[in-house]
C-alpha cells in the first residue's frame, strides 16, 4: 500500500542523498522543530551515535539513563563495546526518572537519555513539569538531554503538547517508525545542523549509510501520514481496555491508567497456568491476546499491549464476552 | 518485480529470525560453501565486524589490506574509530596484493583482507595460483584470510572456478547484492558456525539487526537468481567494450583486458575537455557513457564501467558509430 502511489520514475536515494530521503528528513525536522534530521536504518544505531557525539563534545565518556533503557538491555552493550562509554543508571528500575535522580548524580555525565514512555515498565511517564525541570537543570549543568522518542507520538495525547514543544526541551531526539506508526523499520535522529552533520559521519562508519534506504523511508512516510493523527484514538482505546483488564480478578495493568497507547497486563498466576487460560480463551472467544507472555517469577506473568488500528476492529460485544469468560477463569484459579 | 511473486501471507523476518531471512542465509551458505551465513544491511558493517572478530580471537588489533580498500577510503575510518584496529597497507596502490607483500609484513596481523576484484584500480585480480599460495601462507602463519567479495560472482568467469572453490581459500567471506546482482542493498557474511554466531552479536551492537530486513532480502534473492548465471555474459561484454575503447586515440582501459564485468576508462585529456566531448557524444549518438567522470590530474580523467543487462540492449551498429564519433573527437584534441 505504501508503494502504490509512488511515481515509477522516482529516483532511489543514493548514500543519504536524493529527493526521497532529503524531503522526508526535512519534513521530520520541521515536525520535531529541529534544524535538521537524518534517517537511520535503526534506533540502536541512531542513539549510540547521538550519545557518542555528546561525549566527544564534552570530553566525558559517561552518560546516564534508566536501568531498563534499550541501550542497557537490548543492544548487547554496543555503547560500551563500540564506544567505551560508561553508563550510569538512574532511578530504580520500577519507576521513571525524576529530577532528584539526576541531581543525585555523583559523577559528571555528558548526556542524559530519557525514554518517553518508559517501555519496559508498561510505558510510564514523568509529569510534563518534571521534563521541563530536568531540561532546565541539564542546561545549567552543561549536560545534554537526549530524547529516546521511539514512541514519541504515542505520548502527545497525554501531555497535550505538540512534538515540537516536547522536543524543544531536548538537544537531540530519536523517533522510530515501526512502533505506533507501523512502518517496516527505520528511525530519525534530529538536532542542530552541526550535530546531524556529525551523525552522518558516524552513520557511514557504522555501515548505516546504505546505498538505498527508500523501502524504509517510503513506508515510514506513508505510515506517518496515516497514523500520526490517530494517536489520540489509540490512547483512548488503551484507557478503555486497561479498565476492562483491571475489572478482572487477579489482573492489574501497569500503569493502572495508561498514559500512551501501551500498558502491561499483570496476572497473579504462573506463566504456565496463564498460557492454558489464554489458549482456552482464544478458542472460546476467537480473540488472541498475546504471543509473548513473560514470567516475572513463579507466581506472576505479564504481557505488553500496544493499541493500534486492530483494536477497534473487535466488536465491543465480543470484547465484553471475552472479558466475562476471562473473569470466570481467573476467579476459578 | 522482485515482490510480484511473493506470497501475501509470507511473514516478515523479525530481528534476524523467520523463514524469509533464514532460508536465504542457508541458500547463501550452501552457495559459498560455508557452515553459515548472516544477512547484513551493508558490507561496511559486515566487514568491520569480520575483522573485529578475527582480531579478538587472536588478541592482535591489526589487520592488513590494499591501500585502496573500501575500509581505508570509503568508511570514514570506522574500523579505527569503532574498534581501534590498526591497518597495515599492502602493495602499492596501483597494483594488486601479491604473496610477497604479505611475506614482507613486519608486524603480526590477525587477518588479511583481499578484495576480488580490486575495484579502485579497475577491477584487477591476482592469479588464482597467487590466491592459493596466499591462503596456504596465511594458514601456516595463523593469519585469517577474509574475502571482500563484494563482486565475487563477477570474477568467477575469469578464474573458471565455483564460488565454493574460491571461498574455501578464505576463513570468512562477504558478498554484496547491489553490485552485479542488482538488488536494492544488503550483504552476506559467511564463515564457520562460531564466527557467524559472533557476527550476529556484533550486528545487534551496530544496530544492524533490524526488526525487518525483508525488502532487501527479497530483492537480493530475486536478483541473485536472475543474474548469478549471467556473469559470463557481462564478462564477455566487458572484454568486447574495452577493446573498442582501446582502439581509440588517447584512450586506455585499466586493465587492458578486463578480468570481470568492470574496468576503468582513462582519457589522456583533462576532465573539462572530456566532459565537453562526452556531452557532445551523448547528443550525437544517444549513448550516455557516464555520470561520474573523475580527474586523475590536470591532464587525465577516467570513469568506471560495470557491464550489466543494459549493455546488450545497445545495437552493435549504434555502438560502432558512437566509437567512430569518439575517435574523431579524440583525434582532434
Amino acid at each position: 500500500m505504501a508503494f502504490q502511489d509512488v511515481e515509477g520514475k522516482l529516483e532511489s536515494d543514493l548514500y543519504g542523498t536524493g529527493q526521497v530521503i532529503e524531503d522526508f528528513q526535512k519534513k521530520m525536522a520541521a515536525f520535531l522543530g529541529k534544524e535538521n534530521a537524518v534517517f537511520f536504518p535503526s534506533g540502536t544505531m541512531a542513539q549510540q551515535i547521538a550519545l557518542r557525539i555528546w561525549c566527544d563534545q564534552k570530553g566525558v565518556k559517561r552518560v546516564a539513563y534508566h536501568p531498563l533503557s534499550h541501550l542497557e538491555i537490548h543492544e548487547e552493550d554496543g555503547l560500551k563495546e563500540l564506544h567505551q562509554i560508561e553508563s550510569v543508571l538512574l532511578a530504580d528500575q520500577d519507576r521513571v526518572v525524576e529530577l532528584e535522580d539526576i541531581e543525585a548524580l555523583k559523577k559528571d555525565v555528558s548526556c542524559i537519555l530519557l525514554e518517553l514512555p518508559q517501555r519496559e515498565i508498561g510505558g510510564q511517564l514523568p509529569s510534563y513539569e518534571t521534563l521541563v525541570n530536568i531540561s532546565n537543570y541539564c542546561k545549567s549543568k552543561d549536560i545534554k538531554l537526549h530524547l529516546d522518542g521511539a514512541r514519541l507520538l504515542e505520548v502527545l495525547p497525554y501531555y497535550k503538547v505538540s512534538a515540537k514543544e516536547i522536543c524543544s526541551l531536548f538537544d537531540s531526539v530519536y523517533l522510530s517508525f515501526y512502533k505506533g506508526i507501523g512502518g517496516i523499520a527505520g528511525a530519525i535522529l534530529a538536532g542542530s545542523h552541526e550535530f546531524t552533520q556529525e551523525s552522518k559521519t558516524w552513520k557511514r562508519r557504522y555501515g548505516g549509510d546504505l546505498i538505498s534506504l527508500y523501502p524504509y523511508i517510503i513506508s515510514a512516510n506513508y505510515n506517518f501520514d496515516k497514523r500520526a493523527t490517530e494517536m489520540n484514538r489509540y490512547y483512548t482505546g488503551a484507557i478503555e481496555l486497561a479498565e476492562l483488564f483491571n475489572s478482572c480478578t487477579r489482573i492489574t495493568t501497569r500503569p493502572l491508567q495508561p498514559v500512551s497507547n501501551m500498558f502491561h497486563v499483570h496476572f497473579q498466576a504462573s506463566k504456565e497456568k496463564m498460557e492454558t487460560i489464554l489458549k482456552e480463551l482464544y478458542k472460546e472467544s476467537d480473540i488472541g491476546m498475546t504471543g509473548n507472555l513473560r514470567e516475572v517469577n513463579n507466581k506472576e506473568a505479564y504481557f505488553e499491549v500496544s493499541i493500534g488500528d486492530q483494536y477497534e476492529v473487535i466488536p465491543k460485544e465480543k470484547l465484553k464476552k471475552m472479558f466475562e469468560l476471562l473473569e470466570l477463569k481467573m476467579h476459578q484459579i
